[in-house]
């Protein structure tokens, strides 16, 4: 079995979460590093996503994964097995989310010099971690079909907060009663600026536009800001 | 539409919670009322398990329904529509769980006294309302097929501090690698003592399992202590 690496995060000392994650991501984009915060609900799909598109990514990009879990390294495992990138795994010691500073405590075991994208797999949770900025520069939501249409409107923040939502699972939708169109309204109604993209993460279907999108995103933030 | 009243809970101003929720547990069971609190991920089925188990436990004992959520009111409309007992909406203000003094608070609207069982369905989240007691008689989770069998390595605390196990959606198995055997031993392996009844609540099968447990817990839960 694949060993990696797993840290116990410390509590966070600053007060100031807003002005941390500032400084993090200013840090990171000085050094060419793109950092990406993958959030979900337990079971969304957020490491089978995140396998399939570094599965791709890394034939251009250099990149790593951290993976925070309240407990367990079966994510951490699993990354490192079917993609052979950087990873290590997290513990929150118990807390729904991460920010900016325990963000920070990762991203030095990752080390992120050499690296073009780093990927953080939040704790599965819709609430928690969408009330912390980790630094990073682009959040994407990840909705699953078994979840149902509805969850934009139960959970707000999460959705208000992001910038990419994938709904994933989308092989399953005949065996739900899940609603695309009604769906796409509900994250719009939350955030209109969200961009959209149905995949399926164990298909495969559709997972190159999540692909583009981010090999996208990571090239424009490495053009020097005018 | 069905109007149902949305109650925007007050922040605890008790420290002691645990306390509060002994307090609140022994003032239920003086009353004869038992309290039920359901747990779960977004979207693994609280609603329709509980609109399903209410339909039948309704023809033997009053039932009444209180749906926490952070926004929107979809899921009491609902229980309301089609199950016809009390129910009402409760806010948590931004908040990812419940604790007793809000729990109270539900309750009092709902008003419990001519009521043998209540349920509160509370935030959808496996970190947060596994922290904080609600008073409740029994605590009940919800792991539903799409999410994964490795759900209690990743979230300890919600599996160590529930008696009833719902596996939920097993009409679905077959599209997922889900293996109930591995389920069933990663709950024991947090929680031996726990009773794990897998059912599909969209299919009805297997329902009627729930339906017996919580009547007979309801029924010893009237029982006089000796």
């Amino acid at each position: 079995m694949t060993e990696v690496r797993t840290i116990l995060l410390e509590k966070s000392v600053f007060s100031d979460n807003d002005r941390q994650a500032d400084l993090l991501r200013a840090r990171l984009s000085e050094k060419g590093t793109t950092l990406i915060n993958v959030m979900s609900s337990p079971g969304a799909g957020k490491t089978t996503t995140l396998i399939s598109v570094v599965n791709e990514l890394k034939k251009t990009l250099r990149v790593g994964v951290m993976e925070a879990d309240i407990d367990s390294d079966v994510d951490a495992v699993k990354v490192a097995e079917r993609t052979g990138v950087k990873s290590v795994q997290l513990h929150t010691g118990g807390m729904c989310h991460l920010d900016a500073s325990m963000t920070e405590q990762g991203l030095t075991e990752i080390g992120y010099d050499d690296l073009d994208l780093v990927f953080l797999e939040n704790v599965g949770n819709l609430v928690c971690p969408a009330e912390y900025d980790t630094g990073a520069h682009l959040n994407m939501t990840i909705l699953s079909v078994p979840e149902g249409d509805d969850k934009p409107l139960k959970y707000p923040l999460i959705y208000e907060s992001c910038d990419l939502v994938v709904i994933n699972k989308i092989d399953v939708s005949g065996y739900f009663s899940f609603d695309l169109e009604k769906c796409r309204k509900n994250i719009a109604y939350r955030n209109p600026s969200a961009t959209v993209l149905p995949i399926s993460a164990k298909t495969g279907q559709n997972v190159q536009a999540v692909v583009e999108y981010i090999r996208s995103f990571v090239q424009s933030n490495k053009e020097p800001r005018i």
